[in-house]
């Protein structure tokens, strides 16, 4: 099995690549060829035995996509994306990576399906940036797409296209609706939801981290590793049984910065829970202040998708893939 | 003020052009010039004072948007698309005409924008093949965009563009999602939804009409003199209230075929009931059997659009606008 991979050096892509080299199948069926690419040169996977392509190309560009899938990838995971704030920032560069590059992707597939029906798994990583506030207490799988940023209408706009071609025949696509990742690895950085993942993976090496909100805040988790079992799990399952309804919330834990921080106490203790300063600051309560607390992921639980059920887990994870199992 | 309509040559955008040369105003504003455009050549209103451009053109071909906005309609509909039969049947002039087409018209509006602050108010002629089921009982405003058509699909994209678009300040839109008009005039058409007028229009001049589903069958209708207004009254509100929640359902009435007959005995007598024909086609009901019975549209009463409530409005709407005042 052919198995390529747009977006592969972003934090999901690299831990998708690493996952899919160590298992050597999907499914159960080996994976003999990696094609993995990017904007910037992606990492070739230890420990794989098959062939390993590294592609450093834009997805916008003409003729990428045609060449991606003129070498037929039996499994397509596309997580390339310009991210929100850049979305926002630079209206004609999101819609260009966002929307163009994944509709060209969906157009050389349906090019080469009209050829001899090739029909690849087609794994989408969405958001559930296709939601906008006002929400309903927990926002289910039939709740309207009216996405308060262009980066959520990029989203929303590929999944409508991802069910249309799906429907045709040209592919099989799942769209992963991902919650917010936590614990991120790496360093803080200047996503407004960074908080969320500073204030546990600072505390746990010895380092402050700052809480812009109060710890009332709920919101919707799962860790990398979970992130990466839902992309896995999408390119496995059956999905004949679906017809167009292909654009699923993924599971995830609803929890407050409260809960969050119990969890630190519990796993690292007091002096690690002293290391969180709190500053409010408005812009990000603000912001922060719009996003949903709570969803009911029925669909994709039906599906098998599963994510932690409690911040120690979530803990758990982090200390044991970016910690090697020991905290400061 | 200048008013541009796209997709002026079809059955609704004649009867929206006529209706706006006939008050010469929107919303007090008096209409000074009328650019009518369509792939065939629109006929010019009559009694209208003003200035009428007629242009025969395709929006999706280059250029032609960037065109029609470099003269800085103050309003503009747009009507412009392949039917749902047609975008099913061929694929890539569905896309390209349905969704291309109209984001070439948001592009040019955008890039006008840019100048100098240039937002004209665009009222956007959506539908309700939007939504795909299985259904709720009653569909709300805030029920998902699931659309079972390729025309539903590129239906709802252009909806999120357009909300985008607008949240963004580029111009001020609003999706004007449109009931089964009722009763359309002409001749019998292949469309499947076409029985629901043909057992109307036809035995209200002598005609035979087939019947091919069951009385039982419930669907969501409005006058075509009540699409006209909805079109209009978009035109003419203030939408600053609503947010990126820019595409609404129009009311409509919720009526049975038996409800249909009922109304017609009323108005024309047992001798134009006795000419309908009952002569069930599988293919058309299960086509019907797919569609909705039934809406919530909250939003747009709480705006002031308003339907017929009886199929005896909507036939006297088909009367004194088709017929004169007088049925066969």
């Amino acid at each position: 099995m052919h198995v390529l991979i747009i977006g592969a050096a972003g934090m999901i892509g690299r831990k998708l690549t690493q996952r899919l080299a160590r298992d050597g199948a999907i499914n159960g069926k080996a994976i003999a060829e990696l094609t993995l690419t990017d904007v910037i040169e992606p990492t070739a996977p230890n420990g794989f035995a098959g062939k390993v392509n590294l592609d450093r190309s834009d997805l916008s560009n003409a003729g990428i996509a045609t060449a991606l899938i003129a070498k037929r990838p039996d499994v397509i995971f596309n997580l390339a994306a310009v991210v929100s704030g850049e979305a926002e920032a630079d209206f004609e560069k999101g819609y260009r990576i966002n929307l163009d590059g994944g509709r060209m992707l969906f157009e050389a597939i349906r090019l080469e399906h009209q050829k001899d029906g090739y029909c690849p798994r087609l794994v989408f990583c969405s958001s559930l940036a296709v939601f906008g506030s006002p929400f309903p207490k927990r926002i289910g799988d039939e709740f309207l797409t009216a996405p308060l940023t262009s980066y959520g209408t990029q989203k929303a706009i590929l999944e409508l296209l991802l069910a249309d071609y799906s429907r045709r025949g040209f592919f099989d696509g799942i769209s992963i609706r991902l919650p917010t990742i936590c614990i991120r690895p790496g360093k803080p950085n200047a996503a407004a939801s960074g908080f969320f993942s500073n204030i546990l993976r600072e505390p746990l090496v010895g380092q402050e981290a700052i809480l812009p909100v109060a710890d009332t805040v709920r919101h919707w988790f799962a860790s990398p590793r979970s992130a990466v079992q839902f992309l896995v799990h999408g390119a496995s399952i059956d999905l004949s049984g679906l017809g167009v309804r292909r654009n699923l919330i993924m599971p995830g834990l609803s929890a407050t910065v409260a809960e969050e921080i119990e969890a630190l106490r519990s796993f690292a203790g007091e002096k690690a829970v002293a290391l969180i300063k709190r500053v409010p600051d408005d812009r990000i309560i603000r912001i922060v202040d719009g996003w949903a607390e709570d969803y009911e992921p029925d669909l994709a639980l039906s599906l098998g998708f599963r994510a932690e059920s409690s911040f120690s887990e979530i803990i758990r994870a982090h200390v044991e893939d970016e910690l090697e199992g020991k905290p400061a």
